[in-house]
């Protein structure tokens, strides 16, 4: 199917094309079109019907939006905006070089033109800059037939016309009520005895996670955006919620990853903003294990006389790393899930205690089977690797669990006591410990 | 607010207590009489209106849940299950020992029972599992005012009355029409005219994963569900979707930081159990890095005659898996969001190359300054470090950039070639080259 659209517009038939584009789900259409040559993708979109080829256009990638507007001229670009959802408009805006937003401003009206700048001067990730102002607005004196005919002679253009917003003269919110529960009641019914009150609201300012959190917990499916004066000024919706959702994940991935977050699709950024982003915490976290280089620094005539302890190093290293990362996503995870708080800290305490004494002893043994038993390495050597082996994972462990939720505590992002940093802490810890004992068990 | 219920039920005073209660969400319901004695809960949990009560029910954590049911006699059990929605009893029943189970099925009709026992057969996390089966069911005959009427009559139960399915006597799916587009319509228009065909569906046997990335692709808030015979069975909606993205983000950070995957919340689950799911990788890993430590055993006489090696070992090996993780991070995120695809893998060789000559350029440089300049190593002994230190940046951002795509067209999954298995991978390659570099230029 998708290759013979393609064929049919690369041999430049593109009323044919169109016949069986404008059959497609906008979302294929922009996928069809991110493959074509750029000029002929300009003949297709400007033969689609408009709302199509406004619906194509939301869907597009940033540079192929701005080769359209670029290209077209300024009253094909007045009649894709006439169709785009205000919300559609702000998230494409944000993303163009100054000459664009000029071209589009220039062809709106004063209006939509103060709404967008509006928009564009809200924080980012907050409600402001992710909410929708199309929604259905009732009075509460209104009958059930009178809001079903305004909801008809208004709503056509409304995103999410299930839930109507009840305001007063003044625009403040009184109450909510959906479509559903409309057609559910006789026409004669006045909304205020059938409305929802004390309905729960998102301020402008609030920060996109927060609000992603409530969506969660009630599973709503639309929350009301008021202003400072509690005037309702838009609607947050499920879908917005979703990408949020994954945007704050992948952002909690990257500074995991000891990396500073970036929203741009990695094969979109360039080398030197990836390089940008992934230095400093490599720095860093370089230099903090020179810390664990000196340890070893200043061991090292006992290392010198008892050589075989350095090949056990990595294994110490890693394990300690591995097992403090596990202990420390976990935590990370439950608590942007919300599912550990605060004052869970000893809770969490006492289980890494538990889960590291188990797992120390089943490592612990298994070690000791392999490197006396069947390396047949010397007792007290093997007994120094088991014993530093055995506090490692408990430290890693504790260290793991413990130190995002007092990152939490101290306001800090709890997403950077991940696997890198709890690594460079144990792995100092552990040599340190290494050493000790080996100084004391061996007498060197 | 909820200090005052709080005091009120501790006090014995239900009916003041309800007084407040009724007022409440049911989620913030839930979440109060988790703190509360559960003698008094269950006071509580009768007495509130049984709307109100199965509400809470639903968000009740599982061991709540059960202690209410095994608690209470079978015909209150059977006038909470009344008011569930089928999807929520099956959840709660996945969750529950085989005496819970009974209990409740012995609650329910026959028809609500065959229903029951179809749902438990659903593989997890696959459609079945998550769908509902309340939804609107319209004929295409039917005009908009018969549909509305046929919902008026049919609709207060449903979950998602916002889009209703047209299905033919077959209960094959026909089209879709939402509430919308029939009050804007008028009475006498029929449904045929006016549905939405070709709808996107899924079968009952997909992938829960599979379908997140249909409802993001196509910014749907429901999607219709078949049977092997094209019949619809359900519907999923997009609250289930949200569940799901975040179940598949926590298993992913979970495999990332080598552990099993659990759906099971941190601080319900047994330390037996977390020590379970992180043994296995903690022990191959360990093996693993055995490799490492006999490279260094391997390179022994070398290491005893210049000492100070040793101290850099740490650093090498934690900023090469660092620098790996970063890469592997980036590109198993990507694959998951479906950002970058198989056919992408040369274009990430390219930008990892890219990426890590800026990297390693710039950690190389610091190096080269601190331990030649500041603590005066000696210059062979610092070149040697540093051309390691480069290529071992190299090495490790190509392979975490490439494994992941790797084990996707493997079939396997990308997330398991994260940080501790690259970092695993790169310290054995790294120490491999340090003393291989090392014997070259000190002449050891």
């Amino acid at each position: 199917m998708k290759e013979i659209i393609f064929d049919l517009i690369e041999q430049g038939k593109y009323a044919e094309a169109r016949k069986e584009i404008i059959n497609m789900n906008v979302v294929d259409i922009a996928l069809l079109f991110e493959e074509i040559d750029k000029a002929k993708l300009l003949v297709m979109f400007r033969i689609l019907p408009k709302k199509i080829a406004s619906g194509v256009f939301t869907h597009m990638p940033y540079d192929l939006q701005r080769y359209v507007i670029e290209s077209i001229a300024d009253k094909e670009v007045k009649s894709i905006l006439d169709q785009l959802f205000l919300d559609d408009t702000i998230d494409f805006l944000e993303e163009m070089p100054a000459n664009v937003v000029k071209k589009v401003l220039k062809n709106t009206d004063d209006k939509t033109r103060e709404l967008i700048n509006r928009f564009l001067n809200y924080p980012e990730d907050s409600a402001g800059s992710i909410m929708t102002i199309e929604y259905v607005d009732l009075k509460k004196e209104m009958t059930v037939k009178q809001a079903i005919q305004h909801i008809k002679e208004t709503g056509v253009d409304k995103e999410t016309i299930d839930t109507c917003y009840v305001m007063d003269n003044n625009r403040i919110l009184e109450g909510v009520i959906s479509i559903r529960k409309l057609i559910l009641n006789e026409d004669n019914v006045l909304i205020k005895d059938i409305m929802e009150t004390g309905v729960k609201y998102i301020n402008t300012k609030d920060d996109q996670e927060e609000i992603a959190h409530l969506f969660k917990k009630y599973d709503y499916l639309v929350m009301p955006v008021v202003d400072a004066e509690r005037r309702l000024v838009g609607i947050v919706t499920i879908d917005d919620i979703v990408d949020v959702i994954d945007q704050e994940n992948t952002e909690d991935f990257q500074k995991m990853a000891a990396m500073q977050p970036s929203e741009k699709e990695y094969l979109k950024t360039n080398a030197l903003d990836l390089a940008k982003n992934r230095l400093p915490w490599l720095l860093i976290l370089m230099i903090s294990a020179t810390f664990t280089g000196n340890i070893i620094k200043k061991f090292e005539s006992a290392l010198q006389s008892v050589m075989v302890l350095a090949s056990f190093i990595p294994m110490i290293m890693d394990t300690g790393g591995n097992a403090g990362s596990q202990s420390s996503t976990l935590i990370i995870r439950g608590l942007a899930l919300e599912e550990i708080r605060l004052k869970d800290v000893l809770k969490v305490l006492w289980k890494e205690i538990q889960v590291s004494c188990i797992v120390a002893i089943t490592l612990t043994t298994v070690n000791f089977i392999r490197i006396y038993y069947l390396e047949k390495t010397e007792l007290l050597i093997s007994l120094t690797v088991c014993a530093t082996l055995f506090f490692t994972i408990v430290l890693a462990k504790i260290v793991g669990g413990t130190l995002p939720i007092i990152a939490k505590k101290l306001k800090a992002d709890p997403a950077i006591m991940a696997g890198p940093l709890i690594t460079t802490v144990v792995d100092a810890v552990s040599l340190l410990l290494y050493f000790t004992i080996a100084t004391k068990l061996l007498g060197i």
